[in-house]
């Protein structure tokens, strides 16, 4: 094939320094110095010229003399620690960098990102990078109960917004932004209660994830308010193939649901399906509702009700949390709004229900 | 909220700094420095006791004067020029970015990814990001035709490896991983012929994109090759809405195709639903075929027949193509395996025919 031994080019071979912008400029080395470096030294000529030079040459001060001269390093860091095959299909990530980048944007930011298999992996990451003046802060996704990474930030002194904690536990340098998942689970279970049903079960996602853990304790106490005693949570790792298994299951049990309420939207479409092969039909058997609304929710048949929110926007937020702990804010917990339930043909009356 | 007031923290107020290590280990900073950076002027008891404490605090020598000194800024480069709403659901660049992290691994690389809208602003990003030395290499995705980023890269001397490149593409400091879609597309048709379609429509993706336009070229040397009048392609942005709509277009015409291959998961599962809602049952009255194979692909009913390639180690085999390159070997083209049709419950014989 034509070119396979072509030579490699040496890196950075080719980006303008101070010694090229000196020579085009016909002045001397420390004289482009003082005129890129706003110093006195040289005269307003002169410093005209070494920067129509230096912007002719597309010279920029690099990123790591900024960093060594105490302006930061210009870049936060984002690292997701799941198993990758549990973010196949998963639209919320995509869309939540989506709306970070966007955030960063106001500034000239980048974003560093890394996937790692677990939170101990993810805190080794933060210790290098933090030690290595990669990053001037981070953003935290997935809270979990437990969670080491908060002390571990607080003591390393690292700048970090948490997407998804709960209100009230930021510490210095550490703010959260907050989704009030629980709110968005009352209110569901209220609908499902309006609709006729009594018997709820819940595929939730991975245990140890504060959002599962505080979805799981809201629905339970959802229940106790309205007094149904049929209410359960399973969880699982988000994945399609658990989602459906976790569905099977429920369904076959001696007293099965007549509503399913899915962390995510895969888990929501593996169910409908496995539901189907048992024979339930949706929604008149079994009413369906995904966590997450995404283009997936709107593909299949039934169309599924979904809890939407603007998780775009929610990435965005978090960005601009963070650069205001930049900029030397107080830390603080930013709330967004609730979730708000997308009825669509996946939900209707519980069977011999007047629920409407 | 408690600690809304909480001051905010100075950023690196903690790391360990050279002078640090230089009051807790007892010596003289330029004695750090001699022991730090392996050079002489230390005895080497002093040496190993510095470092000693260097390590217990933590200490790294920082990515921006570990750049300045030349040795690059460990770290690499990808932006993705696509609107983020048609990143909706798309599992193909989660994959592919959770490779190439893998292949990152290998040596502690870090990658600075950054979305934008289009091409144009791709350019400027890499144009900044090696002016400002934040990058050694980039990877590229979504080769186009009349691409304006290889010679920009060229002219910048800016390292690369363009993923999903044609063999042959490849210059000085640009390396290509080669995936044969045409080759991909002409056993589709092959066995879409054999099974009894003389009617094929190809809801593509983007035009412009390079393998868009070589799908579309293969698909119709296939079909002249086959003596095959009734297939066409239509292009489109990749979105469930336009796969959708494109579905509708093609089967409400006078003679309607008989098998639809379509450019990803999503718009063939939205295109099974717009067919289903005209009254075509899958597989009995039409065949669907998906590139990109996916949990999506096998959590819908009917399952769905897709060409089914290892996407994850796709993004490895690119980011050791680009380390390859950065340490200094020649540029050249990496053939990744040929995507295979895995046959599910979505294709079949086509209406009227024998075929098997």
């Amino acid at each position: 094939m034509r070119g396979d031994d072509a030579p490699a080019r040496r890196p950075a071979a080719r980006r303008a320094t101070m010694k090229d912008i000196a020579r085009h400029a016909g002045v001397s080395e420390s004289a482009v110095s003082f005129a890129l470096n706003d110093r006195p030294g040289v005269s307003e000529a002169t410093r005209a010229r070494v920067r129509r030079v230096a912007e002719q040459m597309g010279w920029r001060p690099s990123a790591a003399a900024r960093t060594l001269s105490g302006e930061g390093s210009s870049t936060v860091g984002l690292v997701v620690a799941r198993p990758a095959d549990t973010l196949d299909v998963d639209s919320f990530f995509l869309h939540l960098v989506s709306g970070i980048q966007e955030g960063l944007a106001d500034r000239h930011l980048a974003l560093l990102f890394q996937m790692v298999e677990d939170v101990e992996a993810e805190c080794e990451v933060y210790r290098r990078w933090w030690a290595e003046h990669r990053v001037d802060g981070v953003l935290v996704v997935d809270p979990r109960v437990d969670d080491p990474r908060p002390p571990l930030l607080d003591s390393l002194g690292l700048p970090a917004a948490v997407i998804g904690g709960l209100p009230g536990e930021h510490r210095d340098g550490l703010s959260t932004v907050w989704a009030d998942d629980a709110d968005a689970m009352g209110a569901l279970v209220a609908r499902l209660h309006e609709l006729g049903h009594r018997r709820i079960a819940h595929v939730a996602g991975l245990p140890g994830l504060a959002h599962t853990e505080r979805r799981i304790a809201t629905l339970r106490a959802g229940a106790e308010r309205l007094g149904l005693t049929g209410v359960r949570s399973l969880t699982t790792d988000y994945s399609d193939r658990q989602g459906a298994e976790a569905t099977r299951r429920v369904l076959n049990s001696p007293d099965p649901p007549t509503a399913l309420v899915y962390d995510n939207d895969v888990m929501a479409v593996a169910g409908v399906a496995a539901a189907s092969a048992l024979g339930f039909s949706v929604p008149a058997d079994l009413s369906v509702i995904a966590w997450e609304d995404s283009a997936l929710c709107r593909m299949v048949r039934p169309c599924l009700s979904a809890l939407g929110r603007d998780t775009v926007a929610f990435g965005r937020t978090a960005a601009r949390a963070l650069l205001a702990l930049l900029d030397g804010e107080p830390a603080r917990t930013v709330p967004v709004p609730v979730p708000r339930l997308v009825e669509r043909e996946s939900t209707g009356p519980a069977p011999g229900s007047s629920g409407v």
